[in-house]
């Protein structure tokens, strides 16, 4: 069976496997005290040496943005967030459970816009007090159907935020994609200007778990493990995060699994429109969505995994994912399936 | 200078205002447990004869629900409403703030829908753990556009409610307006019947303050007070609670405040639709909305206190609202200001 | 029945209600924006000339507290207290509601000390981030157990807290009574000074209801009213809580009543030590604590409603309040019980 | 340097790390829905023979604890728990911050009793609705200071808990050593069939990270996952979690490590004696408590990490932890270097 479903059901890259083994039986002090933290926030920082960042690792996703939530605003403040963002729709949410409002906006592509933000941020301020006080702009990039910011995009959105006195807050988790997509021009060290904090995901490009949370702006640097020891984000063998980033870091694989996952995705994506099925949106990351027909849809369930991303009375949409372990000979196998699919009559 | 901006900006209706003066020297148990607040329950729960309900009395709204929501959820559960709901929207974010995320739907004229609401379920359970478990819909009624429910509207919803085993909450702050509602044909004894919880509103209506919480589903009742406790919600000298809702309840001024609000209201918008005001939303209850030029709503501004309740770019929406102080005098001035705002030209 | 229970337990002054009654017909804007709010935000105001304090209106003690917590803290950090506070035991965990931990400290005499704050505050912060940050000392003045601090106390606890960095936070639900305390020098004004965030309480003092909290730092003063209402805290008829607060302090009636309280409970302690009725704590404010057999306490049952403080199987401890209502001749009336309690032999 | 200070700063055991390399390269579904987390399940669920558990893995000890409180209690709900248990004072106000209150009591060798959970919960509720409602007693087996509860101390709680109708939560990061305690004559079946959830944790028994939140209460098991989920406590790549279970029980291995771990610290507790160090508590199991003064300390400081357990005024305590790794020959190393520093004299 192809497996197309994401991009966080294989084991690690190599580096980060050896590197597990090299030191099973070494002793390391614990809650990230120990050498391997310290080298990973190091090479993490040298990707952005115009900024200088705290940087605190976290084992997931989730908890990430819970923490950098929580830890950044005070009770009576809200988060601006579009609809389809994993923190609006796909935490459970664990942004309210930490008393916080997000405000939720129609996403353009899956993008907030600094329009949508000022007309956010101006209804909730229409009668202050009665609302709540939106002190933080929370973006996923690259956002979750796909797309990528680009840089005047968020330049926009930063001036917006500098406007009004909001906090940009950034869903990382899979911003290596962006980073690597054709047409964005910026850098991690760019991100961590725009950005108050954001999380450098590590799951997705090859780690076992394993993400940083990157604090530019020194007044939300303070105090930040309080937050995450109060919201169990402590990693008590806190070496093994030390280990994934170090892994990512030191030659560059988190470049190469970006880049990689990004070129079989185009691939497909080239694939797909040549042989004629729609585009549900355009993609310039390593998730690649389109429409297909029941028919279509049936054939494909035989051979490959995927995820039903909309299934309603109207049309169906899924998505393929390409990761660190997706080849060449998988998307050319996938290719010949797709073609079949076009041809299958449903008995 | 007229005033249709609210209906609580008044002080209490007489039969009030008396007993307060009353009973000023007299000696009560403090928190609820006097023979005014008994005599109260007493009353209130006679409106209801075929259902039991438990009665506590809150002194403000956002209180009220954000002490049934948090009474009534477990952690990650949460509560189904509309946009346009004063909980949704108007309450800076209390109902997060006790950790439950509300599902926002999208209103048909301010309100919910079996449909909306049906698709609200399944989709936050399409992936059973990564949403939150839709636990209550929250409903106001009449609504905050002026619009009440129709019987058939809420057993529709109940259906829902039973079918998903969600409870049916009501936030009825403006409960007697719906009530005395054109078209409306059922009673507080259905409400009770329906709802597994509801406000009922006392403040709009010619009270100081309070609503009374009434609770119908027995697994509802337990340990209310501790929630309530928690929340600052218990009043100390609470037969000022009771004497309120005696005050509305015992001669059934209550009734009359509502439908006299509703007359008033109900003249007011059909000298408007004479005069040509096109209306904003049809509303059956004590608040009016109407589309006006800017010219108009500048001339009315002079003489007359309302809300604007929607500018933007395309057009102005304004609200009158009645009280149980509004006379008919005061409408028929408003009708001339309103005869001369057509008439009005910004020099 | 001779009632010594509590002292809220009956109507408000006749300043209060006399007011209530001459406004009940006029109109106002609602949630605190019409004269008598601003009138009382003055004269409370007048009281603390030399330190500006914002001043917000809330309608009672445990609603004031939870907000005061709120607003301040960021959500790793915590508060300071003792076991005997309203906040700590009489609140049904409101504090915690808010997510914040309170840190117990045993106290002495119903207070705490800087000996002991010190020891809470280096105990919390011995391993930073495995314990909560404390950062703000949450006293009652007077205390639960009717002392007040002295200037040197509060003086020394003020001194630890600008050590720390932590905030003063007042609980001063009878502030009135340890104004009025024998052997208290300060006043108002030096309260407003030496907390950054305090409550004055009315509903003790003879207001039906109403407790202004005074914010002096202005980092705290920010937002206030979201925090506010995001707890359900704003009166949608403001007006109503100004007028507590000018019918208390337009002619000093606040401080009329406290000193009244003050001189009955005085009496009453004097007369209790006569009486070689043991005291429970010596108190200088208008509860009074003593210890009694058995036979007295079923004694006094007959005559007079109490409180039982403590029954263990060691010994019985009650108390006696006095009121803005208690007479002279109650007193006196008391003391004959008390007397005969003592030759009461059970059969 | 010897190193007692922790059973958490070493790798995991070889069954681990082995099965972690195998199936490096395989292909998995996400969030626990793969074979090596059934497996586990299904041999941690052969433990316990006698009674239906749920089970769910959780990387860390704080956030089990958080999770297990949130999904178990409603708002206004407390547990109780000792003063020095890691949820009361090692969890940075983790479960405060989920709204809930812990009524903390004064241990006894570190251990809730049947009479001090008694009057706590009657202290609680000798006010209903001002205080909270207890309604799970959390206590940690084995203690944080070394002790174990026996089957008599356990049963007697547990009959509190029946009695009062409370929930029995047991944080049991170190269950394992309570297990193999000297003098416990109980297994998993019967932890199983006394609590209503406990967490069974591997961290510290040779796992690199992962503990198991087993739940025999049907009433709790329902919907635990949305919990968890809200907390950010579902791994991504689930099946490391199952794995390190799979690991610790295929073989017994967790038994063989804390059937070590004691040994050794039965040793060094031996040798300790001999060598005349007072115990500060005599521990049965892997953590050794000593008073040392302040010259042995200092000697001891040169070579062997170990944790200073209390330091005041009057007395220094430390703590040693033996860990899976601990030898026989390090035992022996650390008995000289005590011997020694009984004989050392600071200059």
């Amino acid at each position: 069976m192809l497996n197309f479903l994401n991009d966080y059901e294989y084991g690690c890259i190599p580096e980060i496997i050896d590197l597990m083994e090299k030191v099973n039986n070494q002793t390391f002090s614990p809650f990230g005290k120990d050498p391997y933290t310290k080298w990973a926030r190091e090479i993490v920082q040298s990707k952005m040496p115009n900024t200088k960042v705290d940087i605190h690792f976290v084992y997931g996703g989730t908890l990430a943005n819970l923490v950098m939530v929580r830890s950044a605003l005070k009770s009576y403040e809200s988060i601006i967030a579009v609809d389809t963002a994993h923190v609006t729709r796909g935490e459970a949410g664990a942004v309210e459970a930490t008393g916080h409002k997000i405000v939720v906006i129609k996403s353009v592509d899956a993008k907030l816009t600094k329009k949508t933000i000022r007309e956010a941020y101006l209804t909730q301020m229409a009668h202050p007090g009665h609302m709540t006080y939106p002190k933080a702009v929370f973006m996923s990039n690259a956002t979750e159907y796909g797309t990528a910011y680009t840089r005047k995009e968020i330049e926009d959105i930063r001036a917006v935020c500098d406007e009004f006195g909001m906090y940009l807050i950034m869903d990382g988790i899979r911003l290596g994609s962006a980073l690597m997509s054709n047409g964005v021009d910026y850098t991690l060290d760019d991100i961590a200007r725009w950005c108050d904090m954001f999380v450098l995901g590590g799951t997705k490009y090859g780690a076992l778990f394993g993400e940083a949370v990157c604090i530019s702006n020194p007044e939300l640097q303070t105090n930040f493990r309080f937050a995450m020891k109060q919201s169990g984000a402590i990693f008590e063998k806190g070496w093994l995060l030390g280990i994934q980033f170090v892994g990512l870091f030191k030659d560059d694989a988190f470049y190469k699994v970006a880049q990689h996952e990004l070129e079989m995705a185009d691939q497909l994506q080239k694939l797909l429109l040549e042989l004629k099925y729609p585009l549900y949106i355009k993609s310039t990351t390593n998730q690649i969505f389109i429409y297909v027909t029941p028919e279509e849809r049936e054939y494909l369930k035989k051979y490959v995994l995927f995820e039903d991303w909309e299934m309603n009375e109207y049309y169906i949409a899924i998505r393929f994912v390409t990761s660190w372990r997706t080849t060449l000979e998988e998307i050319q196998q996938l290719t010949v399936i797709l073609k079949q699919a076009k041809q299958y009559k449903k008995n």
